[in-house]
């Protein structure tokens, strides 16, 4: 995907004219973050992104990280554009200026983050773990710990990680085994190994810091016993400087469907020295609040898969000639380029609708964590959080599965070469196929939403967020095409609201009936809510067209696709719905031993 | 996957209990192949599929093919596992015994062959290829080419190939340009590019049979020019021998997302030897008869994948533990095997109905196949050529779209360890992508199914099904649970004879809804299709639990995800209906550049 082209008209449209983020920038006393800034902050973004990261993005995938002797080496070209990220500034972007950050709001710093994944997912993943490990310390680590650690990661001069998962549990952390003893010194001694650790050891940097999820010596069983460690691979003395080797090593890389240029690490901890950080025992609490925002930014992934799938998909579709078409026959010629078949087209139209829908919410849900993080109006931070809390699991896990579909058909619209990796569309579906595995899966983040979210809150987040699609439906200066759409949105919230009461009455009586529904009526939810985002990117372009515009194609781009979507997708919330009202019955009655004869 | 098992209970279930080969054999004058036969056949594919096929899978996939200087090397194992297929007679099972063949039905192959791409996709590429090579040449051979080139492809010391793809034209073949030119001693030169020749070059066999499209030099332009050549990699002496090296290379070899071992070449005609079978220009019509039956073979990869992907997954499901179940506890643990969760038993049902519901209808085309090539009967042979070339499209596209969902949940059940290279789960992910572009993408099948076959024949086709299945419910001794499917397909064949009759309707005034609607109403049909099959199944499996019975998971396991399929699948119908009937408009009017603002 050396073509890869940030979107950044569509990141401007959906910042200023959808969510008019000068107001929401203004409101949040952030009046220097300016439409220029932000614009010229995204043009850097996308020059850095579209000839330094995407140029790398096929090479990494051939070539893969390297493992010798618990050094890992990256593919060639990769280290050299972390350096120049560095240099740059990037790292440090949304992070405090007390640590050296430039205190830029989430939103901007997340909307750029999609350009480096929509460019490259392999690479993209080291900064974000960084990310992970910043935002952990900042939120439990001591000062003296900040001090320590955060400039360095801030600047970018140290990358992190997350260090969760074991060989025996992934989404059930409550079984977690790795220990941590405390020393004399008020540090501990971390021993285990855990797997999964995306740049968990690379070439990148001076140090790798690790958050660790381990047990304490007294640690309850189950999730009530996990706390959170700092680990770094070379100890760092108290002036900040690095000191001997840390007993911290990686095992072995991990070899993968994609991802291929992103270190995937086994790491041993055999030994090692690491810090406290938050209350003990509260660890799995502490990682929560900040795991909601990092599946934003998983679900940020999927998003990007989608928009470099329609880019791939587009390009060969104009280019690519075969057969006739019966109504748009384009002069003299053996065959019409295949964007004229409407197969193609649906194809198309459906990456398009994923991809910029998912932008619309993704950046409605940005707003919402600047909001969360900023804003001085604790009623404003309260229904901020209500939103995400509701969205997050939508954000995460739909924009993955979406993904799926996007880049399976940046595949099919290519045919034969679609599977030729020359051409760079299989390696987005097999890059995008872990997103909806890591951060918590499909399955996890399903539970999360009707469980936790939905029905855990008896129905008062998807009540709020109901509320506000209504209130827009109400008042919407609606013609006769946004009028009907209005009309299936306001069916499809009665039926969402008819659908959670089922489930929260059946999961009263039996509780697999959440399981049974929970992935189903994630899908039927997110179907529903990009509707309303396609409305509402309808309207304002619309508005825009009316207005009188240069860019008519562009608005008239967006009044099709929003036709589109509710003609040919909203619909399928209908099958979800089916799935979700015919119950757990179908599923807990086949006994273990039927599911196979032999 | 080592331990792939050929399905070998479930396929006497198909043959013996559902369809009732032993008749179908009779009644063909087949009366040799006894089930005794059947079922000793079968359990000698599944060892050799099994323990020969299987173990080279997962290492073939790692090494890949090796291109050197026109020159292909398998990947370990795979010539030697070649030499025992030869050995063992399979290549010869279905062949006229004039040519060496064993006369046997060619339902008895396929079947078998469902086992081969089960356990090994990319190792069972090379003798598939070589079928539609001696298919062709039975069917359009004169008696002295098939006297040189059949005896040594049946044997299975020679293998064949189709070549029919140049890089500018794929589904669209009417462009080729691959040249012939008439020799004075009645051969052909043969000078042009194919690409994507799958088994184009090999280290398996002493000589290579390429079937080539090409054209003549006065033929007429598109589809209607196009002939038939054979054209060996070695020139072959009228008694048999090899003789010189033919001008036919193999430039190079693709990089692909899967099928890694199985060879897809460029393959460069140099001024090459070939010989001109069938007639003058009429070469694409000679090639459907058999594409159709190939078609079939390409759907049974896509239902391997579906059983392998269970089986992966279901094992891992028992042994996997994560969490505990509200209603199942398996004990005293910290965690019960993830299979008593309810959205691991959805992903564990989705693969199973696809899979056995796919094998039901496969099984029920075969033994059409089995007709129109046997049956003296000319009214049975027109009946089921009626069948197959309805079911054709949907097997092919139906099939193959399905496993991309069941091998996706395989990676799924799996967590992240499914997007781990050593556990088999995304190879057959990405394997099992080749098969809905391959034989005719997705797109092409459903033009197939709706514009050839449903309103090409003016519905009759469709009619014929479905007059089939409803006096297969008339006459059905339903009890309360069949009869309410019974009710619920009833009510799906409606609805798919009025989709037919809106979207014929829409067509005739706009060509372009053939499209819009094709892909959708594929589905659409094979949702409904599928429905027909497990309520077959279902009412076999309820005699069987009725008149006692020591399988009782076996046949219990059907009812249940008949049940299943019944209440989660088949709503899937509706979300393709609305599809279907949203018409061509919303595809059709967003102008070629509104689709990206740059």
């Amino acid at each position: 995907m050396e073509n890869y082209r940030s979107p950044q008209r569509d990141a401007a449209f959906v910042a200023y004219e959808l969510f008019d983020f000068q107001s929401h920038y203004e409101a949040l006393d952030l009046e220097d973050v300016s439409p220029d800034l932000v614009k010229a902050i995204h043009a850097e973004a996308a020059k850095f992104a579209d000839n330094v990261l995407a140029p790398i993005n096929q090479s990494g995938d051939q070539e893969g990280c390297h493992w010798n002797d618990g050094e890992v080496t990256t593919p060639e070209g990769f280290k050299e554009a972390y350096k120049q990220y560095v240099e740059g500034g990037w790292p440090s972007m949304s992070h405090p200026p007390e640590w050296g950050g430039q205190g830029l709001p989430y939103s901007l710093a997340t909307s750029i983050a999609e350009f480096f994944s929509g460019a490259n997912h392999s690479w993209a993943m080291y900064p974000g773990l960084s990310q992970g490990c910043i935002s952990t310390i900042l939120a439990h680590g001591t000062d003296a710990l900040k001090q320590k650690f955060l400039p360095k990661l801030i600047e970018g001069q140290w990358t992190g990680t997350m260090c969760l998962t074991e060989a025996h549990c992934g989404s059930d952390l409550g079984m977690l085994r790795c220990k941590a003893e405390p020393n004399d010194d008020g540090s501990y001694t971390l021993t285990g190994t855990k797997i999964f650790i995306s740049a968990g050891e690379h070439d990148f940097a001076d140090n790798i810091v690790h958050i660790v999820l381990a047990r304490l010596p007294d640690a309850p069983a189950g999730t009530k016993g996990i706390s959170l460690f700092i680990v770094p691979k070379f100890n760092v003395s108290d002036d900040g400087e690095l000191a001997d080797r840390n007993q911290v090593e990686c095992g072995s890389i991990e070899h993968k469907m994609g991802i291929k240029a992103s270190a995937t690490c086994v790491i041993n901890f055999d030994g090692a020295k690491g810090f406290l950080i938050g209350e003990p025992n509260r660890g799995l609490n502490g990682m929560f609040t900040f795991m909601n925002i990092a599946r934003i930014g998983t679900g940020l992934e999927g998003m990007a898969a989608s928009e470099a799938a329609l880019q791939g998909s587009l390009r060969y579709a104009k280019d690519r000639t075969q057969f006739r078409s019966p109504t748009q026959r384009q002069g003299e010629r053996s065959a019409d380029p295949i964007i004229v078949h409407p197969d193609v087209r649906r194809m198309l139209l459906t990456q398009k609708a994923f991809a910029e829908g998912s932008r619309a919410l993704a950046y409605y849900c940005m707003q919402q964590v600047d909001i969360s993080q900023r804003s001085k109006d604790s009623e404003s931070v309260q229904l901020a959080e209500a939103r995400l809390a509701l969205l997050t699991p939508i954000v995460k896990a739909f924009f993955t599965e979406t993904a799926q579909e996007a880049t399976s058909y940046g595949i099919q619209v290519y045919g034969g070469h679609g599977y030729i990796s020359e051409w760079g569309m299989e390696q987005l579906a097999r890059d995008t196929r872990i997103s909806s595995l890591y951060e918590g899966t499909t399955g996890i983040q399903s539970l999360d939403l009707l469980g936790r979210k939905v029905l855990g809150s008896k129905g008062e987040l998807l009540a709020v967020f109901l509320k506000e699609i209504s209130a827009f439906c109400d008042t919407v200066d609606a013609d006769e095409q946004t009028g009907l759409w209005c009309k299936q949105l306001g069916q499809a919230m009665q039926q969402w609201q008819k659908l959670t009461a089922t489930v929260g009455k059946a999961a009263g009586a039996n509780p697999d009936e959440l399981g049974a529904a929970s992935v189903d009526y994630l899908m039927f939810s997110g179907y529903v809510t990009l509707a309303y985002y396609w409305l509402k990117m309808a309207t304002v372009a619309k508005q825009k067209l009316a207005e009188g515009t240069s860019e008519t194609d562009f608005y008239q781009g967006k009044v099709a696709t929003a036709q589109f979507y509710f003609a040919r997708l909203l619909p399928r919330a209908q099958s979800h719905a089916a799935a979700i009202e015919a119950g757990a019955a179908s599923l807990m009655d086949i006994g273990e031993d039927m599911f196979k004869a032999d």
